[in-house]
C-alpha cells in the first residue's frame, strides 16, 4: 500500500458511545443489556469499570451504532427508567475518561481495537473495484473481471477469518516471474542489510521464489513469529488515515491482484508485487517494525495536518526511504525495492540526498507519478524512530495512546487510574530488566 | 483443568538447536538452507542474529528434530563442508545464549512459541481416551462413544485454526441446565466481585445461559479482548509442567465434554461446567490474568520441585482461592465455584482458613478427592501477584524470560543483548508514561 | 543513639506555612515580602511554584513562626491588602498539595530539609543535661561537668557548621582504650563481613585506633564519601521519632561523651563507644545505609502506632540485628557490636532467633536493660530492604514521600506536577540505563 | 565565569590508580595500608569491592600521587612481598573497571568526587595573579594589590571549608551600586520569567541590593537549598575542561573582585558583578541546573573536540541564551544579564536568532570582544535538556557516567555490577512512582 494524501471525510462515523452508571445490585446490569437487546441496539463493544460516582457499582460503556437517532433516542430513556441506573448520556469515542467537551469534537474517530480495522475493508479512496483511465488494463475486460474476483475477498475478509488464498493463474505467475527474477538479481546491490538478511527466510518459510506469487496467508504468519506484524487484504488505496492508523495495530494492508501482464514493469497502483517483495521483508525486521507502529500510534486520532505529515514521513521512509550502511547507502523503502528502474536511479549521485530530520521530511513536496528528486537517508531504523518519537512529541495531540497487545486494542493514555495501571506495568518490568541483569 | 502434581518425562524430547555462523556474502544463507532441505531435516524455528565470531556476517540457529541421530550427523557434516561456514554446534533449547554446561542439562525444555504448545495435544496423563473406574460414565459405552469423539477434536487442534465447535445433545444440554441453574443461583451469595462483574458479560456476549453449553471459540475471542487470554482445547488432564506453561502464553486449556447425567452434580474430572462456569469468568479479569500468567512465566524450565510448588500453588488459588471483600470472604477457586457442596461449604466456619502467603501455600500438602480442609485467602489478586514474584524471586532459576505477546513467544534474557533491547523497550514506556502524565 | 520508644508530644510545634498568590507584576514579590518583614515575621522557608489560580502569577508558601497568634493574624490582614494578591491562606506543613482537610490533622508534623533538623538540638527525652539514678556517674560531679561541657557544644550545634571537636582527657582516652582493645580482639570471629570489611578504612581514614577516640567530623565526611551518611552531635536520647526521621537524611545523631571510667564495659545510656564503634562501620555500607535511610522515609509523618513500629524494627536491625553468612550467623547491631558479653551471648545457642520478618518483627516486645532473648536474623540486607518496602507499603500513610539528595529536602509526591517531574528524572535514568549496557 | 576555548594539556597528572586483590584473611588490609604507610605514599582515595579473582577477598582501588616513579615502584615491590596479595598493578583513572587499553590511553583525567575539583584551584588559564594589558585595573598598583588579595583567599579554598568573606571596600561597593542600579531597571523588559522570579528571593534571602555586594556563601547555601547547586571561589578562568567539569558535580565557580572602577560598565573578564547578577539567578531553577549539569556530565572524559564543542554550547546558552516566551524573546544568558549594552541590543532586530539546534550550535563561530552577532533561542530549558541529551548521544564516549548526589561522585557505568546496581535503584523509585500515582 502506498499512503497517498487526499481529502477525507471523517466526521460520517454514526458510532457513538453510551455511558451509564448502576448501583452494585445483583442483576443490575443484566437488566441494562436486556433493555438494550429489547430495544435491538447492535452492540459493539462493552467495558466497565468500578464506579466513580455509584458506590459499590459499575460504569458502563456500551459502543453502539448511532445511525438511527430516534432509537438511540428511545433506548436511552428505556436505561433511564431502570431504577438502579444513575447516570445514562454518551460520550465520545474517547471512552472512559473524556476530553473537555471542546476538544472531544476535534478528536476525529480512530480504531480502538482489531476489528474495528473491519470498518475499512468496504472504504477504499479509488482503484477499489474501479480502474483509473491511465491503468494499463483498464480496456482488457477479462483483467477487470480477475481483478473484481480478487478485491471481493477481500472486501469479505473480517478480523479472525484465514486470509484469502488466491489460486493465481498462469499469466499471473508469469508477470511475477518476470519482476522477481529482475528485481532479485539488484538486491545484493541496491538492497539494505536487513532487507538481505529476510529475503532467504521469505524463500525458506514463505514459499518466496519465482514460480508462484506467495500467499498473504503463510507471509501473515511468518511477520507474526517475527515481529507480531500481521497482513490484511484490501481492495485498493484506503485513505491515508486509515492505512495509517492500522499500523498502529501492527497491522499492513496488503493488495493481492498483480499489474496487468502488457507491462510487467509498470503499475499505477500498489499490487501484489510492490508489496510482497516491498514491503513484506522490512515488516519482518524489529527496528523497522516499531518505526512503522510509530507512524501509526502517532495518526491516531491526529488532525488533517498531522496525517498529511505523517503521510509524507511514510512516503519517505517505507515508500522511498535510503538509509546508510558501512558500504554505501543502500535502499529500503518498497517503492524502491519493487521498481528496478528507481532503485538505480535513487543510489546514482542524481537525485538529492538529505539527513532523515521528521521535522523537514514531514514538509517536503514530493511527485507521485515519477522518480523522486529527494530521498530521505536514515542512519539507522533506531536512529529514525527516536527522532520520529522526538517529532510526535511536537503535534501536542491532547493525549497519549498505548497499544496493549494482548487484547489488540488501544488504550488512551487519559486518566490517572490507566496512566497508574501502566506504571505498574513497566514497575514490574523493571523489576524483571533488574533481576535478568543479575543473572547473565 | 485442574493441575495434579505427578511424575513426568520431560527429557524424552528429541528436538534439538543446530547453531552456524556464516560471513556475510551474496546468498550465504541460501546455501546452508538448501543443504538442511536437501537432506530433508525438518526445521521448526529459524533464528538469526549478527555474527559474534563472523564480521560481518549471520548467526542461526535452527530447531530440529532430532530422533534421527544419523540423519543430523550427516547434515552437520554437509553444512561444514560449506566455505562460509564458521562454527557448526548443537546447543540447547534456551537458544542463542549458552548456560554454562552443567546448568543446561538440568534445565527441562520448555515451549518457547504459541506452536510449540501443539506438542502438547497428544500427550495427556490420564483420562484422555480411557476412563478409570471410579467415573460414573465407565460402563456407558454411548457415553465413551461420545466422549471420544470429542477428544478426538482436541487432539487434532493445531494453533490458529478455529476452536471445535460441538453440537450438544440434549441430554448434555439437560446435565448442563442443571449444573448451571444451581450454581447460577449460588453466585450472588458466594462468588468474588470480579466473578459476579464479568458473568452477565458472558451472558451477552458468550451466550451463557441456562438452555445451551456456549462455545469456547466464542469465548476464546471474549477473553482475548478482555485480557488476551485464549482457550485451546484438550483431551485430558495435562502434565502440571505442560498445564502450567502454557499459562505463561495466556493459554488456558479446556475440556470440552460435559459430566455423566446420572449425576450431574458430581465429575471426578475436569469437564466443560468446571472450565467454562468455574475458570473462565477469572480469565476475564485482568489482574487475575495477571497472576495466573506469573505461575505460568515461573514454571518455565523450572525444576520438578519448583513445578510441584506451583502447582500446589495454583491448586489454593486458581482452583480453591478464597479472597477477602468488604463484606467478608468470597471464592475465586474455579473447584469451588463449579461445585455448589463446596462452595458453601468453603465459606462456613468448619474449614481452616490462612491468608495466601506463596512461601507457605507451596509447601501445603491437600487431598484431591474430598473437600478441602484448608483454604487460602488472598487479599486481592495484585496483593497475590506481587507476594508471588516475590516467591518466585526465591526460586533461583539460572535465567529469567519474558513474554512478548507480538510474536507469542518467550524471551529468555540471557544475554546483554536482549537485556539492552528490553531496557530500551522500557526507556520508550517511560518516555510515553511522562508524557501521558503530562497531559492528564 | 538507641531509639526508645516512648510518648512524645509531636502536636506543640507552632510552626504554619501561610499561602499566598499574587499576579506576575512587576514588583509582585517584594511588596509581599517587604509586608512580612515590616511585621517582623520570621521566615524559615520560601517555596514559589507557577500559579494555578492567578494566571500569569506565582504560588508562594512561606514557613513562619507561628507562636504570637495576633502577629500572624495581622500578618494575613496586611498581606490581604496589597492589590495583586489573590488569596492568602494557612495551610498545612505538606506543603503546596494540600490533603483532605480531616486527613491534614492527622498528619504529624516532620522535618522537610536538612535545617529542620536543627530544631531537635534541644529536645532530648532524658540523660540531656541530667543524669539518671543508676548512671555510674550520677555521684560524680567532675565527671557530670565534663559531660555538660560536651552536651553544650551538641546544643548549639547547627546545620552546616564544623561538628564539635572534642580534646578528650587521659582518663577518657583510657576507658576507650578498654573498650576497644577487648571489642577489637572479638571482631574477627563475631563481626558480619561488611563490618569487618569497613574497619581499617576507618583506621586508616579516621585515625581509629586503641589510643585515642576518634572525632567525628572526621568520620562524618568519611562516611559521605562513602553512602552520603553524615553525622550530628546530639545531647542524649531523641525522642524515637525525631531520631528516625533524621535517618530519612541519612543522618545519624551521635553523642561525643563517654562513659564512666568506673566501669568501662558498662553504660545505661549511649555514648561514643556504642556509636563509634557499634554503628558507625555499618553506615559506610551503601545496603545498610538503604535499610537504614528507608526506615527513616516511612517514619516521615507516620502515626504513632507506626513509629513504634519503625522504632522495634530499627531496635532488631540497627541496634540487635543478625545477618547469616557463608560461615553462619553474625552481628550486625550497635547494640551487640558495642557490648563484648552480649556480642558473644547473641551468638550462642541460648537466645531465640527468628528470620527477619518486618510484619512480626515490628510487633515483637523488647527489655532495655538486659540481653535479648530473641534476635532476628537477616539473610542480607538488600533483602531486609525489599521486605521492609514491602512492609511499609502496608502502612497506608495517606502520601508518599522522596528524599532529594541535592536539595537534602524531603519531597511529598502529592500533586501530579510532582509525580511528572518524578516520572521525567526516571525516564532520563533509564535512557542513561540503556545507553550504559550498550556500552558495557 | 565564562569557558572560553583554549589548549590545554591534561595529560600532565600524575595522579594514578594502584590496584590490589587481597584474600580474605584477619588484618589483609592492614598489612597493605601499613606497608604504603611506611613508603610515604600519598594516597587521595581508597576505594574496596568484592573481590572477583581472590575469593573470598577483597579488590583495592587507591589513588596516589605518581610524580616520583621510583618511590611508586618501590611501593609495588613492597606490597608484592605481602603473602596474601594475589595481583598488583596499575590502572586508569576510571577506576575499577578497565577499558580497553587503547581506550584508556585516550580518555582524559576527569574529576570523580567533589574533592577532586581542589586541583582545579591553582590552575587558571590567564588573568589569575596577572591582569593583561587591555584591563582598565592594569596600572593601578593599589587595585591589583586588592585583586591579589581575594584571589589568594580563592586559591587557599579547599571543599568542605566555608567560603570566603570579602569586607568590599567603599569603591567596591559604589561600582556595583552603578552596575545594579542600572541592570535592575532593565531586567523587568529583557529578562526570562525565571530570572525575574528568583530576583526578589535573593534580595530575601541573600541580600541583594544596591548597597551592598552579597557574600558567596549566603548565595551557594540559597542555591543548595534551590537545586543542590554550590559556588566555589576562583583565582580567574580556569581551562574550558576544568570549568565545564565541575558543572557535572553542580558546581559554579565564581570570582569575588570586581571590576575597576573607571569603567564600571566595562570589564574583559567575569567578575562578581557578571558572576552574580548575570550567573547566579539561573542556577536556582531547577530546569537550568539541570541543563548546565547535562553540559557537564557530557564533558567527563570527553576528547578535545567534544570540550570545544561543549563550551561553545555553554556560550550560547549560559553565557549568551536568549528564549522564547509568550510576550516575544527574552534573555537568560549571563553575559547579556550582566551587559547593559548587549542586553538591548541582543533584543533587537539587528543580530541574528536561531533556533537552539545543539548539532549546529556547537560548531558556530563566534567573537568574545564584541557584541555577538548570532544568537540561539530556546523553546525552553527542559527542551533545551532533551535536546542536548540527544546530541550528547552521538558523542560516542566509549562509557556512560552518572553523578551521585550522596557521595557527590562519579560513577562510570561501565561494568554489569554498577549497571545493576542503578537498575536496581531506578526499579526502586518506579515502584515509589507508582505507590504515589496512586495515592494522588
Amino acid at each position: 500500500m502506498q499512503a497517498r494524501s487526499s481529502a477525507q471525510d471523517s466526521t460520517c462515523k454514526q458510532r457513538t458511545t453510551l455511558f451509564f452508571s448502576v448501583r452494585d445490585e445483583v442483576g443490575a446490569l443484566d437488566k441494562c443489556l436486556r433493555a438494550l437487546k429489547a430495544a435491538n441496539v447492535s452492540m459493539t463493544r462493552i467495558e466497565s469499570r468500578p464506579s466513580r460516582s455509584a458506590d459499590p457499582g459499575y460504569d458502563f460503556f456500551v459502543d453502539i451504532d448511532a445511525s438511527d437517532k430516534d432509537l438511540v433516542q428511545r433506548v436511552i430513556e428505556e436505561i433511564k427508567q431502570i431504577k438502579i441506573v444513575q447516570d445514562v448520556r454518551f460520550i465520545s469515542s474517547l471512552g472512559s475518561q473524556q476530553l473537555p467537551h471542546a476538544e472531544q469534537e476535534r478528536v476525529p474517530w480512530f480504531p480502538r481495537k482489531m476489528t474495528d480495522l473491519d470498518t475499512f475493508a468496504e472504504k477504499v479512496m479509488e482503484m477499489g473495484e474501479e480502474l483509473t483511465s491511465d491503468h494499463p488494463g483498464v480496456n482488457d475486460v477479462e483483467y477487470r473481471q480477475r481483478r473484481l474476483e480478487i478485491v471481493q475477498k477481500a472486501k469479505a475478509y473480517r478480523t479472525g477469518q484465514p486470509l484469502p488464498r488466491i489460486e493465481y493463474t498462469d499469466q499471473e505467475k508469469e508477470t511475477w516471474k518476470q519482476v522477481y527474477t529482475r528485481l532479485h538479481e539488484m538486491y545484493p546491490k541496491y538492497a539494505c542489510r536487513e532487507f538481505l538478511h529476510v529475503f532467504p527466510l521469505l524463500e525458506q518459510n514463505c514459499a518466496y521464489g519465482p514460480d508462484d506469487i506467495p500467499q498473504i496467508e503463510d507471509i501473515s504468519r511468518f511477520l507474526k513469529d517475527c515481529t507480531g506484524f500481521t497482513l490484511r487484504p484490501v481492495m485498493g488505496l484506503l485513505t491515508p488515515r486509515d492505512f495509517l492508523n492500522s499500523l498502529a495495530f501492527r497491522v499492513f494492508h496488503s493488495t493481492q491482484y498483480i499489474r496487468h501482464h502488457s507491462d510487467p514493469y509498470y503499475t499505477p497502483e500498489p499490487d501484489c508485487c510492490h508489496e510482497l517483495l516491498g514491503h513484506v521483508p522490512l515488516f519482518a525486521d524489529p527496528n523497522f517494525a516499531e518505526l512503522a507502529q510509530e507512524i501509526g500510534l502517532a495518526s491516531l486520532g491526529a488532525s488533517e495536518e498531522d496525517i498529511e505529515k505523517l503521510a509524507t514521513i511514510f512516503w519517505f521512509t517505507a515508500e522511498f526511504g535510503l538509509c546508510r550502511e558501512d558500504e554505501g547507502i543502500r535502499a529500503y523503502g518498497a517503492g524502491l525495492l519493487s521498481s528496478f528502474g528507481e532503485l538505480e536511479y535513487a543510489l546514482t549521485e542524481a537525485p538529492e540526498k538529505h539527513s532523515f530530520d521528521p521535522s523537514k521530511t514531514a514538509l517536503q513536496k514530493y511527485p507521485i507519478t515519477q522518480y523522486q528528486p529527494i530521498y530521505f537517508v536514515a542512519d539507522s531504523f533506531r536512529d529514525a524512530t527516536a527522532k520520529l518519537r522526538d517529532f510526535n512529541a511536537t503535534m501536542r495531540r491532547p493525549f497519549q495512546v498505548r497499544y496493549n497487545p494482548y487484547t489488540q486494542s488501544i488504550e488512551v493514555l487519559n486518566s490517572k487510574d490507566k496512566v497508574h495501571h501502566f506504571a505498574r506495568s513497566i514497575s514490574n518490568e523493571m523489576q524483571l530488566l533488574t533481576s535478568a541483569l543479575e543473572l547473565i
